[in-house]
């Protein structure tokens, strides 16, 4: 108390965040977007931010306040049409905010887990695959982490994000110039188009959209290297960048990141190209090589890139139900991606491995993985499974629409895809409300329950008796 | 082989078969599973079974003999005109001979892998969920089950099941009387009634089907005792028979599978209730006292009856989607139920909220449970959701049918529940033959995936380094 009146007042009230944050980290997290949220919807509901000046609805300016913060893409309205240019400036600047802020809460969760999780982490901090929680070596039991390394990690974040987003801005600039788009224009709309990827969002700024590039491999391929980039996560970016040449040192996070994206993005164009081969609205009418570039670009924007060349609507039930999967599991832990992750996958598939294998433990790459590891990516299935259940049979009950179409835009929701097959934009009120709940519970709810999971533990007092229920 | 030569043929053969099925329990049971599928099949096309003397195509009796042999309870043909009075004794039989086979070799595998945990298993004798597996008390470690001991336990599952339809049947027979069908019907149909009830069919004797008794308390209570004791598993009946009136002395097993149960079947009816309460098809017309009534039984029935009293295909979609999942999740394990069963998902929340409170193993009603039983939970729910969903993917693609519908049917056949909007009878051959699949890989995988895995085991050479994904 002594030391708190000392200090100045910015100090003291930098002091109350801390202990705030550090009292719970999660529910800090979430009240920190959820002030994002409200934030971004008074500055969308001014008239200053729409196209034809007036009010936008509280529906509307509330649902694409979060799926700007969750990076989500999903819109109730025309996002290259309805806002004003300072309304696209605050679309842009929301996106920067909320992609990097995932980037660093799910970074800085790892970092206070780390602290939590004490002797045990400082026993094992050699073969840790967080690169975020080893930085500073080992670390005292129980310590705080405060506002100033916040700080620093946000600032490495953000940094990182500005240098990729550049790059791929730098790349398309010249492609739109050949397009005939004006000199200010393409500078605008190329760094636009490089942010949306990297941040995994997927809005685009003209009503044109991706029609002038959609079969062009140069411009469909630095879209897809900024989702891929961005979905993959920070640890894993992180990691290869300090080892560029030394797969086998990669910690095991990064290699169960790499391969499972890798069969997930394979899997995915497969599935397309086989389901769709003979659509005309999608891959019936191209060549050979359009139709792998088309297959390769869906399955990647399925990571949750969001961008899309077709009419989702016209694709088949099959191909829909295929991308509700992959949707659902989403990118990589500590990216701009959604979903329950990709190696909350892996690790659910290595825990039936190792049972068919007979192993006590599982495990990859020569590396055991504990237990509670798998219970934590049961919680988040389970989570995710609830979520996109409770949302979908709400929708079902309001709209009356198709399975097909609610459980896509549901899913597209969870796992902030942001692709759709058009139901979004005819929701009633109402159901774009859980919608928007459904976007924030997917987002911020899966990086923080992870986290929130991983960092409780208690001693217990005493060993109860074993007992085995039949399973199936 | 000395030995061999001593004996009789019969005993011979009776040698070899104990060989077979010793050297791998699952592969034995799998393939006395496709025998009594192909046996049933040829049984169906014969003319003699069908009501007009002609032969079956093969497509549809494949479909029947899985259907019957799986106790599914799906068709592609109308059962109650299609066949021959002979054709509905094959029905009953294979449908006896099915029910009892499942609870048996369920059971069986539970007492195969208590004898392959050996060493294991002798140290929690006293604590042991399973009332198969302890009976006879500890045994040496590798000692293999023998066909006599499968005899004495396919007989107390043949009494038991014998017992408990007879009973059903008795009671529900009056009822029949005084709707007016002759005596002699009356016997056939109520024990016929009892069967389908609890073997989880769900086939009806005629035409008409539930339709006479679709708001008849008694009648339908009937089916429904039936039907819950069937699903509610064989080593549930035996132990609640054992200990009548001490619930606390209950196995584990038994506790959470009667909670779990308990809170589906309300879950299930409340949701039925609210979703339907306004559709004129369904609960619209009616007054409370039905209303209650057909909400809980429609969701008794999808831990997998299969009896219907409205007409699926005019349900809302959200209540189609709240019943794919209950029918996913089925029954209780070791029961003629399917699904991945109800221990299954309970183990994958206790092992969420285990981790939720910080504890470091899972447990429920004061016992702790091993992390390899959630291994297998794991793998069940994986094997469950990889068929259901490449089963839909080929069906969509084929048929081109709504997803609602495709998705409510594949489920109903992999977990073996027989309810039906209609499209299994409309399905083209290729589509009937993948639903076949689904049926027998959902109805014999799950159960012998889960004795596999649980019988497998082996000694790790050396203990690997521990290092942690970060998952979510
Ligand atoms: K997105
Ligand atoms: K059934």
């Amino acid at each position: 108390m002594l030391s708190t009146m000392r200090r100045s007042p910015a100090k003291a009230l930098r002091g109350a965040i801390d202990d705030f944050a550090a009292a719970s980290p999660p529910r800090f997290a979430i009240s920190v977007f959820a002030l994002l949220v409200l934030l971004f919807t008074a500055l969308f509901s001014l008239p200053i931010s729409s196209a034809n000046g007036a009010v936008t609805p509280l529906a509307d300016s509330l649902f694409s306040a979060v799926s700007v913060i969750c990076v989500t893409g999903l819109s109730t309205v025309d996002m290259a049409t309805h806002w004003s240019g300072f309304g696209h400036v605050l679309i842009l600047i929301g996106v920067e905010i909320g992609g990097i802020g995932v980037l660093t809460l799910a970074s800085i969760l790892g970092l206070i887990i780390s602290r939590r999780l004490g002797l045990r982490s400082r026993l094992r901090a050699a073969s840790d695959s967080n690169p975020l929680r080893t930085k500073k070596g080992p670390v005292a039991e129980g310590q705080a982490v405060r506002l100033g390394e916040i700080g620093g990690l946000l600032a490495t974040v953000a940094i990182s994000t500005l240098v990729i987003e550049t790059a791929v801005a730098v790349l398309l600039f010249p492609r739109l110039l050949i397009q005939g788009v004006p000199l200010a224009d393409s500078l605008w709309q190329s760094f636009y188009f490089a942010t949306m990827a990297f941040t995994n969002t997927g809005f685009v700024p003209t009503a044109s959209g991706l029609t002038p590039y959609s079969h062009d491999v140069w411009f469909l391929g630095l879209i897809m290297v900024g989702v891929v980039l961005g979905s993959i996560g920070f640890p894993v970016i992180y990691a290869v960048i300090r080892n560029p040449r030394r797969p086998r040192r990669w910690p095991l996070h990064v290699k169960l990141t790499l391969v499972t994206s890798a069969i997930l993005l394979i899997t995915g164009a497969i599935a397309f190209f086989v389901l769709e081969f003979s659509n005309p609205h999608s891959l019936g009418e191209l060549d050979p090589a359009q139709r792998t570039l088309q297959s390769v670009f869906y399955s990647t924007m399925t990571r949750s890139g969001g961008f899309s060349t077709v009419d989702v609507s016209q694709l088949n039930g099959s191909t829909l139900l295929v991308t509700d999967m992959l949707m659902f599991i989403g990118g990589g832990s500590a990216s701009t991606a959604g979903g329950i992750k990709v190696t909350t996958l892996a690790v659910l598939f290595l825990a039936a491995f190792a049972e068919a294998r007979g192993n006590e433990e599982m495990g990859a790459f020569d590396r055991r993985i504990p237990g509670d590891v798998l219970r934590i990516g049961v919680s988040v299935v389970l989570w995710g499974a609830t979520i996109v259940a409770m949302s979908s049979i709400v929708i079902l009950q309001l709209t009356g629409a198709p399975l097909d179409f609610v459980l896509f835009d549901v899913i597209s929701a969870f796992g902030t895809s942001g692709l759709s097959t058009g139901l979004t934009a005819e929701l009633p009120d109402a159901g774009v409300y859980v919608l928007a709940s459904t976007m924030f519970f997917g987002r911020v709810g899966t990086v923080t329950l992870a986290a929130a999971l991983a960092a409780s533990s208690r001693r217990q007092l005493f060993r109860r008796a074993e007992e085995r229920p039949i399973v199936g």
